[in-house]
């Protein structure tokens, strides 16, 4: 079969699964009106499926900042950090993240994808093993593939699966990296960092956890995990994304070894990449300060997280096992997804269809992502149509 | 040996190559006064090693459409196009570029370095054969790697070997995908793209062109190297980059196979990144609109070209094969190339430092790059320190 002749094989099954004419992905949309509201069609739509966990997308202090940088440094680098040289911002950002992460060391990456591919394959190779979490991110599975490394999975949030098979590796466990993240995108569960940090300890293992979802949403000054657990200094990489709560494009990599230093030597997707933009930078940095700041944000996102998720329960949705801002309908059939997510679209709420082979078990999910700027009239409004819809789609 | 171990020896070995102090790598560059002059240190210098081949990045149509859009609909998108749904500029950008090539379909991407990853990984996997030019791109390698096809390598811009090549695979020349570059990124060199077209079209093989150097360098309105062969129709898929002519960040693909889209639903790194910002699909749109119409631009930027190529070549630098913005000059050791990149930094010239093994037969190269806003003061300064050079570093 020839390569084309394989997308067309793809082409035919998607259209199997979905009706003609119904964008589910890639939906259009015509125009943003702020972090939270923005037009589809001629309908204005509330968004409840982006991962502006703190909206800080709209901050003035974040637009100000990147409208000066264009006007200042112009719109790109055109070039890599490598070759091109490290602008003064890069190193400000990368100063400011060990900072706030109390760590020795940080890199910034162009997107929260590359900061995994090239922290994962820079850190290991053909001979090391990485042990992930079933659930992984595309980008940690990606990462690995990349790396060259023998590849084992743990089961979901299994800390005695993960010390299962660390002790078959006997002494090949000393060259691994185990992977975790700090809120899983599917289910919005945690990962139990108590329990990896010690079987990790037992095995002279090396923990990588990726904090993309939990950046700015979890702990006194939003770190993540390693905050709300007080596991900092247990855990030796920390890797997360700007383009969620700190509303930008990027990622990065902290850590207390000096040798995170040698990545950017070492790690082609730091290397072979141009790095970001003086306008991300200076929104990044704008917002990582916001984002420290932000106590009545967090305060008032998990006011919105709890309402919705005890709504939702209490309404009789199957949801993921703990309140987060991803919280993920988990429904029996693709059908039922198609018809909950079409019914809150027609509603004006706009959230994520997730379908198989994309979401765990080979579920179909509805999944909402809170912001701490949904105002209380929205999560009523999506309270009650999510109560509509129970009736008129499950009865 | 642990994951940290390695990197500890990777420490070293760089340490032996390059004396303490030096910072050829990163650079840092205190403050940007337009798109070819910075300081570094206390020093103003001349930047000759940026891809900013049309000058765009401080282009004001460029700045002012990416503060108007940072204005209008924000910092980010904090996304996906597929879970948080496409912005009217992203479709915009899309239909602009396809336009721009006379072709049916584009995809734009938040990197280049992703452009070639998800349309490798997205339309080649297992079981598949990737052939590739010796001195592709990193990501062109990182991406046949992610794919999971088998790769073969074929000596550089050499059609005959590739013939080879494909005929030993008798049927299994049918799933193949060929890799080319319309300028090679390393010496500046194009890809003898008639002849490799050839080869295709006789094993009905496909074939991937990728624009990136060449984007706004070659052919009348700058598509590349398939204008100026006037092999366009010819070629299955075109890659590109916006951050070097165009002075932004990301990357597209073209095609008139409508499979293109497909890569939408089955491209990892398409479907699990965030989406490109606001501020850079407006850059991005505002300079791909003066990069068609900068027939003056790309005549200044040859008139440079040829200046500095046939100067350093009086002189008796060994260069790549033929003029192109990218123009390294060989040495025969790292010391060597350290020095005469240290000596042009002394005279407020920056260029690339690249050595083993990043570079092809395992010379050490300073690369420079031309662009179209060098001025002809800037020029002159460059060619009579080269000559300086010569004199003090070869004598």
């Amino acid at each position: 079969m020839s390569l084309l002749d394989k997308l067309d094989a793809v082409a035919a099954a998607r259209k199997a699964l979905l009706p003609e004419g119904v964008e589910v992905f890639g939906t259009p949309i015509e125009e943003v009106y702020s972090s939270t509201e923005a037009r589809i069609g001629d309908h204005r739509i509330l968004f409840l499926g982006t991962n502006n966990y703190l909206g800080l997308t709209f901050a003035q202090e974040c637009r100000d900042a990147a409208q000066e940088a264009i006007h200042n440094e112009g719109t790109g680098t055109t070039g890599s950090r490598m070759a091109n040289g490290s602008y003064s911002g890069h190193r400000a950002l990368e100063r400011e993240f060990a900072e706030f992460y109390q760590c020795g060391s940080c890199i910034v990456f162009t997107t929260g994808y590359q900061a995994n591919l090239a922290t994962i394959s820079g850190l290991a190779g053909a001979g090391d093993i990485v042990l992930i979490d079933g659930d992984s991110h595309a980008s940690i599975y990606d990462g690995c593939r990349l790396s060259g490394a023998e590849i084992i999975r743990f089961r979901h949030n299994d800390a005695a699966d993960l010390e299962k098979r660390l002790r078959r590796l006997g002494e090949r466990s000393r060259s691994t990296l185990i992977i975790a993240e700090g809120i899983y995108s599917m289910l919005g569960d945690r990962a139990p960092l108590a329990d990896i940090v010690k079987v990790k300890d037992a095995y002279n293992s090396t923990l990588l956890l990726d904090e993309a979802h939990s950046l700015g949403v979890l702990g006194e000054t939003g770190q993540g995990l390693v905050e709300e657990t007080g596991l900092l200094d247990r855990v030796d990489f920390i890797t997360g994304t700007f383009s969620k709560s700190l509303g930008g494009i990027g990622g990065y990599c902290v850590s207390n070894h000096p040798q995170l230093d040698q990545l950017r030597y070492v790690s082609r997707p730091y290397i072979f990449t141009a790095s970001p933009t003086p306008a991300t930078i200076a929104s990044t940095r704008a917002a990582l300060k916001l984002l420290r700041e932000g106590v009545e944000l967090r305060r008032q996102l998990w006011k919105n997280v709890h309402q919705l998720y005890s709504q939702l329960k209490e309404l009789g949705y199957r949801l993921g096992p703990e309140p987060s801002p991803v919280i993920a309908t988990i429904l029996e059939t693709p059908q039922q997804a198609l018809a909950l997510w079409k019914g809150l679209l027609e509603q004006g709420i706009y959230v994520n269809l997730v379908l198989p082979p994309a979401t765990p078990e080979g579920n179909s999910l509805v999944r909402c992502s809170v912001s701490a700027v949904h105002t209380s009239e929205q999560m009523d409004h999506v309270g009650k149509t999510f109560a509509m819809l129970r009736e008129t789609i499950f009865q």
